[in-house]
């Protein structure tokens, strides 16, 4: 594969899976030629070579997430591939050639991964390892950084354990893993019994249904034992306000998804009496309070433990044309690993 | 009135007002002669002179504050007094036959200030400078301290404006006049036409009815204009999500008291993607932050304001035997004053 210095020598449309409307129906998205986009001062183009559908991708096409772009727009917020052309600047001209993990550019442009071509800022490039493939680089950016920012968060507390939901997901066992290497215990939370099975197999040890009647007093005396004064919570809803209540004084939630669509409920007592915390954490806004030589050393770093601690299994690979099986398949089986885009 | 050095010569009883239920009803409050308490190392006995009624003693009385006494307990978290015997301990001495603003101990200790006599610690008693009268030394503690706690909170983050609710309440107005000391603007959250008129009235400029229909477009409007990116919450509930989704992004929102008794709701979106965080503030904490010193020279500073921003309106002044009539009227005209027990 050779990097096409000169943009004349592109093709002017490539094909893209498009957003029309935000109603989250399935209809609404498909495969359309759009034009070729030109990088401009700053900025790379990379030609795709996989990017996968992630909770923030769902919460995105149902409009439920942090903006909106101008509709039709292209889904998609990371990918692998390689930089084909650079439209100036010093940091884009070094990444010509280079095969990168790479992020959808700002809200307000139009372009996102699911698709043959990306434009975005050479800043939101990381270059691959030599020992990372294409599939585990398609996944680099959102899973293991977001896993790395929240252990930092319980890591800079100097928290002993960490409370999480949503743990079988693959970003909740990356972040036992992770969690583990710095010697901070993990409390578990799922919501089915195949999921506990699934934790407890892979080396798990606290797992806690939430449906299970024993639920809130476990999750106390786990919390206090272990220490857990913060939590990671991809829910929100009814469950937050059980974790507050559960935890020790002086703890901190904090939110990262909202997959129960329902607003966090704190008793102000928690608040007032326990000083207890609610935040919430983005990996943009995190990204952002990092300057470029350490965005580099931690993309480093997390490179270095995608083949263990922050792995990704992979379900299926897909061409776009079958955008509508794959997220439903994703969706459904949400636990089973990620779905990817081969465009 | 002279100290009175020697418990010996102290009577065996007092009378004091003591709670048999937590369950909120008027006639488990009453009149009781109980055992005269005496004071052991590092503690002093107070001759009690005037005690208020506050926000925060009936949500004990109703079993909803930070912890419960054993029953039967003497209610009453502030007073004014004479300390009139020491139990020993060089502080506890020297603060014999002086003026005091006085808290009452810690949780555990039945001991309240709604009594003749009270046993506190003497790190808990702050000598009162001689323009203060035991009316205004009465409410010293609470309601002024809390002021100042909240009001340094907006200071120390540099924060603009504060948005606060139940502004017509003594404390609220506090605030105002504080803040505006310090040049921070206060957007001003009542619930009634005629609470927009006192405050009007009294020269405060950001008034808003919470029940008018172009509430919450009018305090999006303020808070952005003004620069609003903090709160100060004693209502929770709906409320505080509507006074979360108006306010500027990273804005923080502290709870201090629960009066709509129900759960605080945020919305994830307004935690991830705008950075904003929920937090309590307990006067007891945050003077736990602060050493004797700082404490000190806080309560300096606020005795000094006790006569202008910080002074508190008194709307009845009872004995002990008319508790029950003391309550209701307080509960039904909050805004009028405070009222004050005289043992």
């Amino acid at each position: 594969m050779y990097p096409v210095k000169d943009c004349q020598m592109l093709p002017n449309t490539m094909r893209a899976l498009v957003l029309r409307d935000y109603d989250g129906k399935p209809e609404n998205i498909g495969v359309a030629e759009m034009p070729m986009p030109r990088p401009g001062a700053g900025e790379v183009l990379v030609r795709i070579a996989a990017s996968p559908v992630n909770p923030s991708d769902l919460m995105f096409i149902r409009g439920l997430y942090g903006f909106k772009k101008a509709l039709p727009a292209i889904p998609g917020f990371e990918a692998s591939g390689t930089v084909v052309a650079a439209g100036g600047g010093l940091m884009a001209r070094l990444l010509v050639g280079r095969r990168v993990a790479c992020a959808a550019a700002d809200p307000g442009i139009a372009g996102g991964t699911w698709a043959q071509y990306l434009v975005t800022g050479a800043s939101r490039c990381i270059p691959l390892h030599k020992d990372v493939d294409m599939e585990q680089g398609a996944t680099l950016l959102v899973n293991p950084l977001t896993a790395w920012g929240l252990v930092e968060q319980a890591r800079r507390g100097a928290h002993r354990a960490v409370v999480q939901t949503a743990a079988a997901s693959a970003l909740g066992r990356m972040i036992v893993r992770l969690a583990r290497r710095f010697s901070i215990a993990t409390i578990n939370i799922v919501r089915r019994p195949e999921q506990v099975e699934l934790l407890h197999k892979s080396g798990v040890e606290h797992v806690l249904n939430m449906n299970d009647a024993t639920f809130d007093a476990e999750l106390r005396d786990l919390c206090h034992s272990l220490g857990a004064t913060i939590s990671f919570d991809a829910v929100a809803g009814k469950l937050s306000a059980r974790i507050i209540r559960a935890q020790p004084e002086r703890s901190r939630l904090l939110i990262y998804g909202g997959l129960s669509q329902e607003p966090v409920r704190i008793e102000p007592g928690s608040l007032i009496f326990e000083r207890k915390r609610v935040e919430g954490f983005w990996l943009s806004s995190w990204l952002r309070t990092k300057n470029a030589l350490s965005r580099l050393r931690i993309a480093g770093k997390v490179q270095k433990l995608l083949a263990t601690d922050l792995r990704t299994d992979i379900q299926a690979r897909l061409p776009l044309e079958e955008a509508a099986r794959g997220l439903e398949q994703y969706v459904t089986h949400m636990t089973s690993g990620k779905v990817l885009f081969l465009p």
